[in-house]
């Protein structure tokens, strides 16, 4: 009963990590698209949801039968319950990359739109922050966790940078309205996949140091050096 | 032990519920706030969000202490289990009620704005949809659960409807782009908020019918007459 629970566990892990990695190339696939106006790719990351969807699905399943066979306790039972947590903040990540490839192609009406030079940035550190919060799940790591949430307030003052541009940008030429408003969804579908990101952190907090950090902005100091089981 | 459980359960519930109103008030006044310009109004959204934040902590602690001390299984696992992620939604819920309260004191710049008509019909059906889909849980209904999912296109479509309208609005007058841009904000939030309440439908079918129609567009027929347990 033992090893099957800890092949179980395992398997679980496993399943996440393969969610978050096709999660983490919708991501990417969809910003490579922006970046490349390649409508092709944009096609892909929105054919992928499906996948992404039946993954989900998957893991919801392989949980209720963890916590129905097994009953799990401690640390095993934090570690379930936040990747319930982490499997749909993935399976939302998802979404917005279909949103950000969408995007993408609507702006193909729109060939003279120049990207404002906030979005570049935004997507590098959103790129950054899934793929290192990602890693913290999987050898469980409170301190890069930790680095996660801190670069959350970053993304969200590029976001309203993108927003005052594109102000001045309709000011100056009404007629950019309509790729104005494809930058302002965009940054916006990337400043959630950030939000999402700092909540798998605040999960990954959770189950490797038993403590919420959620909503708890004051208690943002350095994680106990306390080193989690994985 | 079995008694405590029942009781440990219905305190789940009552717990769920209250949050379920918190957030639905603070949705409600949000919008009473938009469609009546009302600062302090929009102002006490904003300060509503440490209690949701506060609650739904505590949710997640009763579900962790439930799920460690009493293991449960079958129906009453599928219930705990979609209580976490009901817990979740209406938290995200709580925030786009924030995020709309914050647009509406930033319209207060431009008093000029008139919002175009399909927001407060977008209003409408949200807050139903959310008053609906509480009531499916509270009282365990698949039924009415399935028809809050049918009425998610209405919103989109709703939604399509405000980025056109504030497109021409723009065209016509390029110094309402930040008014424009508000509306298309409270517009994109009431549309996630109707997407969270499909997501509480779909947990709610699932625990009462233990089935998932999560992602399963064309399984949504009518649901089976079988009356869930509580």
């Amino acid at each position: 009963m033992e090893r099957r629970f800890e092949h179980e566990l395992e398997s679980l892990k496993t399943s996440l990590v393969k969610m978050g990695s096709v999660a983490e190339d919708a991501i990417c696939s969809a910003i490579r698209s922006l970046l490349s106006k390649d409508h092709a790719l944009a096609q892909k990351v929105i054919d992928t949801d499906d996948r992404i969807n039946s993954l989900e699905i998957e893991i919801d399943n392989a949980i209720l039968d963890l916590l129905a066979l097994q009953q799990p306790v401690a640390s095993d039972l934090r570690f379930i319950l936040a990747s319930q947590k982490i499997n749909n903040d993935l399976e939302r990540i998802g979404d917005h990359a279909v949103n950000i490839a969408e995007s993408v192609q609507s702006l193909e009406q729109f060939p003279d739109v120049q990207p404002v030079e906030e979005i570049p940035r935004m997507v590098e550190i959103t790129r950054t922050m899934l793929k290192e919060v990602l890693d913290s799940f999987i050898h469980p790591d409170p301190h890069a966790a930790l680095s996660v949430l801190k670069r959350d307030d970053e993304i969200d003052e590029l976001n309203r940078g993108v927003t005052r541009k594109v102000i001045e940008l309709v000011r100056k030429d009404p007629q950019a309205i309509e790729g104005a408003l494809a930058q302002v969804r965009i940054s916006r579908n990337l400043e959630r996949v950030a939000d999402l990101a700092t909540n798998i952190a605040e999960e990954v907090l959770f189950y490797t140091q038993a403590r919420v950090v959620k909503h708890r902005a004051e208690e943002r100091g350095e994680p106990s050096r306390e080193k989690p089981n994985g």
